[in-house]
C-alpha cells in the first residue's frame, strides 16, 4: 500500500527504508530537503493516490506534532487516516483524534520501540485507536514489526498506544538503573577481577538475561570501565509522564521514580539540595564544609 | 569425574541429574534418606575414590553451610576441594576458605542461578577462588552451565562468586520491581484493553525484552489479572546483603533498595509507620483516622 | 477593616473568629445556612460597604474555587480584591488573576498553614501577588498571622503564595515520614523499653526537636502504640503537586516522593505490583505464593 | 560528684565545662596534652577518689573506643562504672558491657545530641543500661541535660541508648533532606522573590517549624543562596547503621535511606552508575554521550 511519512530523522528515515523493503510505497517529507521526497506537506498529500490516504507522523512530540496535525486537518479528506508514531504524551492523542475526527479523518496513535536497531530487527508497535482505523494500517504495521508472533499490539482506545509505550519507557528506566547500580557496586569490590566478564557471563542461564544486558556487554567491550563517558543522562519526557500518570492514579512507583531522579541529579554540576545539607551540618555540628572553588 | 554433592533439595537434586547426564559420577547426600545416595557425610567422603576429592555443598546459607564445612574440614584430606554453591553471604567465604585452608583443603565459592529451569537450560555459574581449585572443578562447571559461550565466569578471588551472584539478585529485584510497577500502572488505565497483550507484544523488538518479561507473560497467561495471588513477597537475604554491601562502599542503590523495601512492606498486615502518619495528620489537621476493626 | 469571607468550614470558620477578635468586620458566607452570615454570594457583596471591597475565598481547590471566582468576577467592581486562601494549585492562580484582572479586580493568593491550632496560635501565611493588592490586605494578614516576627511572607508574584505553601506541605510529608520510619524501627527493637519516652525526651536539646515531634508525643500519650489506628493515610493534593513541580524543573525529590508513595500504598488493600513480584518469583524459582482468601 | 572524662574534643571539651559549671569535679584526659588534665589514662584512674569510680568515654566510635574500654577493664575495679557517650554502634555496647561486666565493672551507653550548641542549651541524652548503673550517673546526666522536663531518657537495656541516638540521627538525615529538597525546588521557581524569606516566615505558625528550620534560616542569612558551599556531605555512620538495623528488622525506610544515598552521591565527582545509563542509551538509541574531559 501507499503511505505518506512525515519526519525522516533517525527513526523516520529507517522506518521508510523498512516499509519500502516490504514492498510498500512510501512518500516521505522532511524539512531537510536532502532526505525529503517532496517539497512540502501539501505536495505529499497530493502525491498520495486516491482515497483513503494514510499519513504517518514521526516528528518530535509537542509543538511540532501539533502543527503537523493542524496542517493535515486542512489537507486531508474524510476517510483518510493519520498515525502519530512519535513520542507524544498520551493526553495529546484524544485532542488530536477529536480535531481530526471533526473533519472525518481517523486517528491512530502508535508507540514505536526499537531505536537504531529497528531497521534490522523490526520495530515493536503499541497501537491505540478504533478498530476500523487500525485495520487500515495493518500492512504497514506488519512491515514495521519484528518477525514472529510478538512486537505488535492493538492496545486499546485512542491513547492506549502511547500510554503503553510510555510505561515501556518507564520500565526501561528502572531496568537500566538496575544494571547500572549493580555495575557500580561490582566495580567497587576488589575481589572481582573483571566486572565486564561477570556481566558477559550473565547473558545466558540467569534470571536477569535481557537485551539491555547484551547492550551493556557491548558497551563494556568498547570501554571496559566506561572511562570515556561522563555520568550524565538526559531524559526524554516519557519517564516524567510515567511518574505523573502514576501520581494521577495513586500508584506508587518507587523504582521508576528513583531512576528518573538519578538522571536529574546527573545533570547538575553541583547539587543545590546538598548545599543545604552541608549548611545544616555545619550549623548544628560545626562540621566542615567544602567551599566552591 | 567424581563429585560428592551435599544437599539434594529443589536445586541440588536437579543439579545432580544434570551433572550425571553429562557423564560424571555424583554421590549425593541429603538428610532426607528418600533422595540420598548415602547414609551420612562420612559415608559420602569414603565413597569418593582416591584423591583429590571434590565435594559440592548445596545447603541453606548460614548455620547449615557452616556445620557442613566444619564436618568436611574433619573428613577431607589435604588436596581435596570444597565448593559452596549455596546462597552464602560473600563474607562467609573467606572464613570457610581459611578454615579449610588450614587443613590444606581448597575452597571455591559458586553463585548459581537458574532456578527450576536450570535442569533443562543449564545453571549460570559465578565462581570465586584460586585458579588451581577452580581448574579442578572445570568439568563439573561445564556440565552445569548452559550451552554456548555464556553462563560461566571465574569472577575473581574467594568470595567473588557469591558477591557476583548477590549483585545479580539485587539487579533481579529491581528488574522485577520495574515490570511490576509498569504492570500496576497499566492495569489502572481504562484505555488499555488488555495489559497482558501489551506485555506479550513487548517480547520482541522492544528495549525491555528479557527472560523475566517472558515469565511475566507466562504468569499472566495463567491468571490474567493475578487475581489468585496475594501481593506478598519474601526476600531471600541476597537483596539485603546487596544493600549492606552498597552501604559499606558508599554506593547509592535507590532502585534496588526501593525494591527490597516494597517486599518488606508487602509482608505487613498493617503499616506501623503509616499509623504514625495518620496520627500526626489527625493531630495537626483534625484529619479523620481509620480505626482498626 | 471589612472582609467578605467565603467558606466557613474547619479552616474558614476559625479564621472568621480570629479576624473578628482582632477588631475587624467579617461577613461570612457558606452554603451551610447554620454558619453563614448571609444567604448568598450576591448578598455578601452587597453587604460590603463602598469600595474597594475585599473578599477572601476559602473553599476547596479546583471546581469549587473556580466557580466562586467566576461569580465574583461578575459581582465585584474594578478596584476590589479577591484573595484565594484555599489549597489551590499554583497554576490556577495566574488563570484567576487574569480572569479577575480583565475586570480590573485584583487577585492575591495566600497559602495558609496552621490547621486546627490556627485560631489559638495564628495562621502562617505565604502570600503572592502585586504589592498594591497585598498591601490592601495587610490588616487582615496581621490579624491572622501568629504574634512575633515570623509566620508571614509576601513570597512573590501571583502564584508564589500557593507554590510556597505547596512546598511547605511537601516538606511536611517527608518530615512526618522521617518520624514515622524512626518510630517503626524503634518499636521493633527489644532493648528499648518505651519508644514513647524516647520520643518525649527528644523534645529538648536534640537536633530533631520540632512541633511535629511534640504532636507525635501527644499522639503517643493518647495511644502508646497507636494500636487503635489503621496505617492508612490520605493525601490532599499538595504532595502530588510538589512532585509534579519538581519533575517540571528536573529537581530530584527522593524523600518527599517516597513519602507520597507510602501514602498511596497505605490505601491499597492488596498491592497489585507485589502480586506481580510474587508471580515472577514463583515462575523462576518455584517460590510459594500466597493465595487470596 | 567526681567524673573521669576521656576525650576532650569538640564534644567532650564542652561537656567537661558544662558538668563543672554544675558543681561537679571532672578530671579529663585527652591525647592532646594542651587540653588534658592528666598525663595518662592510668593517672586519670588514680586521681579518682575511692570507690566506686565513674568514667565517661567520649572518643571516636570503633577502634578508639574499644581500646579505651580495654584499658579501663584493666585499670578499674569491681563496682566502678564506665559510660560510653561516643557515637558507638549499638552492637558494640553488649560486647563492652560483657567485657567490663566480667570484671564486675558496670557499663552504660549514652547517646548524646546537641552538637556545638550543647554547652549553652544542654545535651539531650538517651541512656541504656541497668538501673543501678544508670542511677549512679544521675547527677552527671542532670548536669548535662537541658533544663526542663525533656532531653533525658533511660531508654532501656544496654544498647538502647545508642540505638535511640542512632534512630534520632536517621530521622535527622531525612528531616534535613526534606528541607533541602524544598529549598532546591523553591530556588528554581521564578515567581518566588526570596526563598530565604519564605523559610524565615515558616518559623512560626506552620506545621514544619523546628530547630533545624531555624538553623536553615541562620545559614541563609549568612549566605542567601549558599553560593559559597559545595553540595557535598559526609555521613557519620549512624545513618548507615539505621538502614542496616532496618534491614535486620525488615522495616522499610524509604525516606531515611534516600537521604543517605544522596549523601553518597554528593561525594562522587562523577557517577559510575550514570556512566552505565549513558552507555546504554547510546547503545539502543544512538543518544549522544558526553565525554570526560
Amino acid at each position: 500500500m501507499q503511505l505518506g511519512l512525515i519526519g525522516l530523522g533517525k527513526m523516520g528515515g529507517n522506518m521508510r527504508e523498512r516499509i519500502r523493503r516490504a514492498g510498500h510505497t512510501v512518500i516521505g517529507y522532511d524539512r531537510n530537503p536532502d532526505v525529503s521526497d517532496v517539497g512540502s506537506l501539501a505536495e505529499l498529500v497530493e502525491r498520495l493516490d486516491g482515497s483513503p490516504r494514510t499519513v504517518w507522523v514521526m516528528v518530535p512530540a509537542g509543538g511540532a506534532t501539533q502543527s503537523v496535525v493542524d496542517e493535515l486537518a486542512e489537507l486531508l479528506s474524510p476517510g483518510d487516516t493519520v498515525v502519530d508514531g512519535g513520542n507524544s504524551r498520551w493526553t495529546d492523542d484524544e485532542k488530536h483524534a477529536a480535531e481530526l475526527g471533526a473533519k472525518g479523518i481517523g486517528f491512530v496513535d502508535a508507540g514505536v520501540s526499537g531505536g537504531v536497531w529497528g531497521l534490522q530487527n523490526g520495530y515493536a508497535l503499541m497501537v491505540g485507536g478504533d478498530e476500523e482505523h487500525v485495520q487500515r494500517l495493518q500492512p504497514i504495521f506488519e512491515a514495521l514489526k519484528p518477525e514472529g508472533p510478538y512486537g505488535y499490539v492493538h492496545a486499546g482506545k485512542v491513547g492506549a498506544g502511547h500510554f503503553s509505550k510510555m510505561v515501556h519507557n518507564g520500565i526501561e528506566y528502572a531496568m537500566m538503573q538496575a544494571y547500572a547500580e549493580g555495575w557500580e557496586l561490582l566495580e567497587k569490590v576488589d575481589s572481582v577481577t573483571s566486572v565486564r566478564e561477570v556481566f558477559r557471563s550473565w547473558q545466558e542461564g540467569t534470571v536477569i538475561r535481557s537485551w539491555l544486558l547484551d547492550l551493556a556487554v557491548n558497551a563494556l567491550d568498547e570501554d571496559e570501565h566506561l572511562a570515556k563517558l561522563r555520568g550524565y543522562a538526559e531524559d526524554s519526557g516519557e519517564g516524567r509522564w510515567t511518574v505523573e500518570a502514576a501520581i494521577d492514579h495513586a500508584v506508587p512507583l518507587p523504582a521508576i521514580t528513583a531512576s528518573l531522579f538519578t538522571r536529574f541529579a546527573s545533570r547538575q554540576d553541583d547539587s543545590p539540595q546538598m548545599k543545604m545539607i552541608a549548611a545544616l551540618r555545619n550549623q548544628f555540628g560545626g562540621h566542615a564544609v567544602e567551599a566552591t572553588e
